[in-house]
């Protein structure tokens, strides 16, 4: 197996994009990164996607991106893990590259899902969850959420206010992101009154859907040259499931699928949560940040929400996160989001992150989450 | 790069399964190629599969089956290239065994299409083909199949019963397979009386969706041992794409992506098609059969049904194919075709194939189509 390395990256503003179908979206992202990397063709494209069927009508979405980004003939498929469908597409990406079956793949994550011809975009992200046995009985994606919580505040004594820094730091991030979803700064006062979704998550805590997509093209390390800019290598790849349905789980509190892929990701980089200067994970709702840190090992169990307080999250921190916004302020295109989270980390270890550069990074991580923690896909990248 | 071989083959029989949810159904015939291999557990899983999303609004398929088939924790992805996601699932699973990523993985074909909770199958699976410029217009899949073999009839000059053989054979096959969908014989006198469904295809040129479930298990080759049964080894993965929408193409009864992925599999397995003993293709309408034969060298163009004709696809013939009733009698699970497809090909190589065991085969080819011609996906076994 050879390093693979990302040799350009591009993206589409996350928004409702009326105006565009979900080819024109994805095409966007394949032409940016395509021209950022300086290529004009590639050997396949992996497709992240979660609701083109149920939302759009579409499958296929290989054969269709192939033939509408005029990469005519290349090997071409999708690949699906709800909300993590981005990340697992990248990694089917990195495998194809690093195993020397293609010497240039793109991962492109693309999600259309306003103005749409399929059912309310709800339904659809409940098939995220366990269709027998969670969503048949009504409960909704943030409602599901809603539960972790509310037991996460009961558990660890925590205040519901307590959660507010994770919203104040993706949405003042976001203001300094182009491509953002959401362009507004975000105050205490402000999360305390925002209206309630599915008590005890609010408005504030959760993250706005939309239509965007973001691609990575992805070549051999040792096919680059020094050209000036910092080379961006996949240090690691790895994934876990955990169980579908969220009361099957031994501890409804403790992501054991991100805590597996995350000790497998840092033992292939050969680095620990210390070493990590950047974690771009997967804020769908603010308790999953805070899971998603105590499982990683940035916090101790139950601690989460105390790094926010602390400001350790900002991207002057120990552990910035959602430093272009996250989903709560990017936006979550959801099978765009594993996508963006990679092309941003990008920026970052390319120093082109703008106001909201971590300063002197070279190593970050991100992980991308399908379901509530049933499917959990974690990448570090390194800068050299 | 190393060599990848198939442990152990399971099923389930095609039908209506009403009284099983999709997992469950996946989750059968995962068991069974758990059993026939002599494993526990694997290392990841594929899951080839279209429809799961607007079906039977599910997705996250990859950590669903985890779940439900006790393999906990492991990788887990669904792949989509429509009715072409059974094979595409595979070439991922073998990428991933042959890369050194993975010891052992599990690639499983499923689709539920019957008692359903979404829209109409027939709406499903028009989402193969493109939304924006055919699905939009009103063409169904099956009226595209029409529009090409309504061409190739008066292009080639055949009359509509010159493709009688190809429902002949794959109907006498089916009759030896406990698993097939369809069970009865058919003549020349009831293909020429059946009932027109989309003019020229009548019923018996097209295959009957269904519930359906295959899998197999994939390790290195040399972690094998000898065991009295032959060893039955991947020569060959390869896939292409092509337009999505028919009339994009410059010649519309020419399948480039299926002689593209055809021509890539020869050059990897070193073989040409004169080698090939089998051919398990995708003969979800007769028209495709024909096309197939044709791009893949086993006819010259707009010869495929003389091939037929002359009894070459039957068991004893040249160029066996649909050899356990193919997608026309065992059924067309669309997801899980592809997977079926390398099942039953491996019984053919073990000798394991019964009344229609093709005599001494050690060589076969299994192609899978997503779309009408849009994603190819072509696999060569040998055995030794």
């Amino acid at each position: 197996m050879r390093e693979v390395a990302i040799l350009g990256i591009g993206q589409t503003p996350v928004g409702e994009h009326w105006d565009k179908s979900i080819k024109e979206i994805a095409g966007e992202a394949v032409f940016a990164a395509l021209t950022d990397a300086g290529r004009e063709s590639v050997d396949g494209l992996f497709i992240g996607n979660m609701l083109s069927g149920q939302l759009n009508r579409q499958e296929n979405l290989g054969a269709m991106l192939a033939d509408w980004a005029g990469l005519w003939g290349v090997e071409a498929v999708k690949v699906e893990a709800a909300c993590g469908s981005g990340g697992a597409a990248i990694r089917q990406a990195v495998l194809a590259v690093a195993s020397g079956v293609m010497e240039c793949a793109i991962a492109v994550g693309v999600e259309k899902m306003t103005d749409t011809v399929g059912p309310a975009t709800t339904g659809g992200l409940a098939s995220a969850a366990d269709a027998d046995y969670e969503a048949a009985q009504g409960v909704s994606f943030v409602a599901l959420n809603a539960l972790i919580m509310r037991r996460y505040l009961h558990e660890y004594g925590w205040h519901k206010d307590h959660f507010a820094p994770f919203a104040i730091n993706a949405h003042a991030n976001a203001l300094h992101n182009p491509n953002a979803r959401l362009h507004e700064r975000v105050s205490e006062a402000q999360y305390h009154r925002a209206r309630t979704v599915a008590d005890p998550i609010n408005l504030l805590d959760a993250s706005p859907i939309g239509d965007g997509a973001a691609a990575l093209v992805l070549v051999p390390s040792d096919s680059l040259r020094a050209n000036g800019r910092p080379i961006v290598r996949i240090a690691a790849s790895a994934s876990a499931t955990d169980t579908l349905a969220v009361h099957d789980r031994r501890d409804p509190l403790w992501l054991v699928a991100a805590e597996q892929s995350a000790r497998k990701a840092y033992a292939q980089a050969g680095v620990s949560p210390r070493d990590i200067q950047i974690f771009e994970l997967h804020d769908a709702f603010s308790i999953m940040a805070a899971l998603s840190l105590e499982a990683c090992g940035f916090a101790e169990r139950g601690q989460g929400p105390r790094l926010a307080l602390e400001g350790a999250i900002t991207p002057a921190g120990r552990v910035p996160i959602a430093t272009r916004g996250g989903l709560k302020a990017r936006g979550h295109p959801v099978g765009a989001t594993g996508v963006y989270q990679l092309v941003e980390l990008t920026q970052q270890l390319r120093g082109e992150a703008g106001k909201t550069q971590v300063a002197g990074a070279t190593l970050g991580m991100a992980q991308n989450i399908g379901g509530s923690g049933a499917t959990i896909v974690t990448h570090i990248l390194r800068a050299a």
